[in-house]
């Protein structure tokens, strides 16, 4: 009763101030004082204090105002350029960006414009570490030999050093801070904004042990069964097929807690198919083994898990939506052969409940001599020779794919939240609004109770409320087609940023495979050296292809059931409407 | 390119002033500077005339300025009583208001959103007798002797001094000039605001002669053919079948001019079923015939004319949606037995070309005594009296009725105004935007050149067109589903204000009734012809209720068959945008 509304004017209008009436301005702002006046006029008040009667129909009236979006990236250099594609290139596009800004407030489909009071659930990609939980239980033996090794794919002040990204949290209230890594790495990269450009840009190559395994100073025995394999196939170079296919299913969320309730987590049921037995894992050891994963794969794409979200962190929704990202991600890592066949990974899928036996196994995993660099060791390629060449230009257009793939799923995302936002919001509206058209026309034909009269009246207040549910229906689609959909492509804004780095390992490696052959023309080093360099320049090159070869058949696949499940989905939506129309035309029949 | 964009802040942003950024204000407008900034931010500048940027997603895109709708009454009473239907009686409500001020301007479906210099065509309804071609051709014979018995139906001065309706041009643009009419009448108005409220309040009573044939004054000869009848149906009080029915056709609008083309007309083939005989007409002879039949029926509603339209007169959807309207027009006066028989409109039906032949018929129809008042003397009723006490209760609620209408009638149509031109314009622009943005992932997947991409590329960019030809429909669509019903509705804004003036005549006769029979109590007056008076009151209170139950049924029938057509239309769009859809999905199919 006591709220303002606001309104603006659409139009001008001249009002004759001796009526009392306000001459207002198109785009001008009115607080509406009263809008009992009658006949279409109502009262208002403009930003000068003055008060009038204005036509009604000339103003719109404003929303309240909700929670806002995200804002974002602050990025000087994009201010100033103008321009997109051309300031692209790997060095400038990563994870850390990624996570920083695009997600963390972005979605939050659906929520925004009906929630009055909670606000929006911004599901995060995340990998910090700053889990309460994370040093207990079984995590106990804090172990630092590997948070080196990550460094190179964690490190904000190492980026922020590029002056590329002059980020900020998306909703500003949370200012960056440095992960527990980057401190433990600031020791090589002498401080942020110290490394030379030229050092810089080889870091993942040369952090992930790519420089020591092309020089070959990475040493290591390769049990025959930790060997992976790329072949040549019809369908072009590809990963090994996996001896054992299976699946892995994650159900049954249990919140638990322990220090007598003071910590509370959720426990999920884990069960893939080739064991047949569940074991129950918490989100810690999902991060874990994406920490295993990423260190130990340099050229394949590990996308990043869901966050963590610490608000609202047991609201049945947010769990189960979280579940639901957490399977996306089990299934992807559980399609790669190489990853799924990975000892870590076999651990994290069968190990029981037993303390011990997952410290062993966790420690193993921890040690792993086949990691990063020397991960290629452990790869066997067909011995066909690769033109160089070709290699170069066709990881340089997959570069390029990604990028534009980028852009593309960034502008699909938005198109489809800001249609999800417009679903819940104006469409239920505007149908709602033509329901209560057909209502005030069936009221005031009440007036006239006959029997002649009554069947029309009846008919149109139907019709009415047929819009009136065509609106919820508008609302409550969403979930159906957009949501999905956007979570479709949730997962690829995960795993895009993941190639940049892959594709930097390769560009190293060629880089160091040209430095050796200079070195040779000027007879520095010897002839049989430079083959041994190049044969691994080709082993890294047969698994880079791969990887890509792997990603392309993925995202077909993917986004094809995307495509598929939405267009499904709004089908049957119209069709719906559809029958909503053709039920209320059947009411005219006995008019 | 150089048109300035505003906007409105949705919500508040705190910008960071060395980021260059502008802090902006829930509801504040900005006028946008930039649009290419990139990365989801826009430049603008504030009223203050401060520049910065801020999010493109805390702004909402206003339209720029249209033609403003219709300004509702100024009515003075209105505003100060704050409420609505108490204020409202029937001589508050009339047919110069209607045609004055809510119709000129708004109606004026589809245009205003895609037309980009042709403006709005205002379709209005007139009585304006400024037509240039007026005083000539057939109508050389200027006759004043019927423009004093029109002027209580419209002479606006006289309205004015009611100081009920201070009524401005809607678009404020042409001051309200008095008719031809309103001058020849100013001997007996006396000048505007002269004349008594209770005299001017049985206005429409007595100048139609209402007050002449109660007191028995009207006297006329009435030919037997001319007799009317009232009958007592098992549907309650109808006027008496006509015992020929027909139909009228108007077709083949032809460009024709005299004066060596310093004039130039539209004429019409008008061919009626019984006759089976075109006829050539004018517009001017349609609005010749709509004043005989207002003059000739004070009880009968004679819903106004289609406008004539002095800009694009001659334009092709002009002049075929005017016909459309004429048409509409002509087959209500055909479907109403009384008028369909009037001798004044068969002679406009079947009135061969012959000058002469239309002169003698034309100057019959103005020398017809049975008009007005004495309109009643050629009317028989069922011999049954009347419960005086219910008839009035009966139309007291059809006063209630009809002003309920009213306003539900605006309501739709303003509804469904509104969303016509969400359709040509969001509607259609959201569509859009979802087929470019599958176009935009369409288009980086072209990157992917290889056989196995490209389906899936290719069924995308099919969906992005899908998606843009359903962006078209939805811009095509008013003129199938939304313009006709405007149209049925538009009708009915003409109709409906026809009606108070046909309710203050039997209110005039009814206290003209009460008074005689004062008179009689105080001695003054003879029970005969007190009972004379109650006959009459008997015969005007038979043919109001007549008139109000064909109103009625031309309502139902009418809405049913709007109703219908709209929900049809609609129904077809639906499963339209679904076959699209369907088309689309089928793409995938050999992906």
């Amino acid at each position: 009763m006591g709220t303002e509304i606001q309104v603006r004017a659409m139009y001008d209008f001249d009002g004759v101030a001796d009526n009392g009436e306000l001459s207002i301005r198109a785009n001008e702002i009115l607080t509406v004082t009263r809008q009992d006046v009658g006949d279409g006029w109502w009262e208002g008040r403009n930003v000068q204090g003055e008060v009038g009667f204005f036509p009604e129909a000339y103003v719109e009236t404003l929303p309240s105002v909700p929670q806002p979006p995200a804002i974002p990236a602050r990025n000087q250099n994009t201010y100033s350029s103008g321009g997109q594609a051309s300031s692209w290139d790997s060095s400038s596009y990563n994870q850390q960006q990624y996570q920083k800004t695009a997600y963390s407030s972005s979605y939050s489909y659906g929520q925004t414009a009906t929630d009055g009071g909670g606000g929006e659930q911004g599901y995060n990609f995340s990998n910090s570490q700053d889990d309460d939980g994370w040093d207990e239980d079984w995590d106990d033996d804090t172990s630092s030999n590997y948070s080196d090794r990550r460094a190179s794919q964690q490190d904000p002040d190492e980026l922020a050093g590029e002056g590329v990204f002059g980020l900020s949290a998306p909703n500003r209230q949370q200012p960056r801070k440095p992960s527990s890594h980057s401190q433990s790495s600031a020791g090589d990269a002498k401080g942020s904004g110290t490394i030379r450009k030229s050092l810089n840009r080889f870091t993942v190559f040369v952090k992930s042990g790519g420089e020591n395994y092309m020089l070959g100073s990475a040493k290591a025995t390769v049990d025959p069964r930790d060997r992976m394999e790329v072949v040549e196939t019809s369908d072009g170079i590809q990963w090994g097929k996996s001896p054992e296919v299976f699946s892995v299913e994650i159900k049954n969320p249990t919140k638990a807690s322990k220090l007598k309730g003071m910590k509370s987590f959720i426990a999920y049921e884990v069960t893939p198919t080739h064991t047949n037995r569940s074991v129950t894992r918490r989100y810690k050891h999902f991060d874990w083994l994406y920490n295993r994963l990423v260190e130990k794969f340099s050229v394949i794409s590990i996308p990043p898990l869901p966050d963590k979200q610490v608000t609202g962190r047991y609201e049945e929704e947010f769990i189960q939506h979280r579940m639901a990202q957490l399977q996306l991600w089990m299934n992807r890592m559980t399609r790669h052969s190489i990853v799924s066949r990975a000892d870590v990974f076999q651990h994290f899928l069968s190990c029981g409940d037993d303390k011990n036996t997952w410290k062993a196994g966790k420690r193993r995993a921890e040690r792993d001599n086949l990691i990063g660099g020397s991960f290629f060791l452990a790869i066997e390629t067909p011995s066909t020779p690769l033109d160089m060449q070709d290699v170069e230009q066709q990881l340089d257009n997959f570069g390029k794919f990604i990028k534009s793939m980028d852009d593309s799923v960034k502008t699909v995302y938005n198109t489809a939240h800001d249609s999800s936002k417009k679903h819940v919001g104006p469409y239920k509206r505007e149908f709602q609004k033509v329901g209560a058209a057909f209502n005030a026309l069936s009221t005031s034909f009440e007036l006239d109770n006959t029997a002649k009269s009554r069947p029309l009246t009846e008919a149109i207040a139907f019709t009415g409320r047929a819009y009136d549910e065509i609106g919820l229906l508008f609302s409550e689609q969403p979930k159906n087609d957009l949501h999905p959909f956007m979570d479709a492509l949730h997962e690829y804004r995960g795993i895009i940023p993941t190639f940049p780095d892959i594709l930097q390992v390769h560009k190293g490696a060629m880089g160091k495979f040209r430095e050796c052959q200079k070195l040779q023309e000027e007879g520095k080093m010897e002839a049989s050296e430079v083959e041994g360099v190049q044969q691994r320049l080709e082993t890294i090159s047969y698994a880079t292809l791969a990887e890509m070869n792997h990603f392309h058949k993925e995202r077909i696949s993917d986004i094809k059931v995307m495509m598929q499940n939405y267009l499904q989905q709004q089908i049957a939506f119209y069709q719906q409407v559809t029958s909503k129309l053709q039920e209320a035309l059947i009411q005219y029949d006995n008019v």
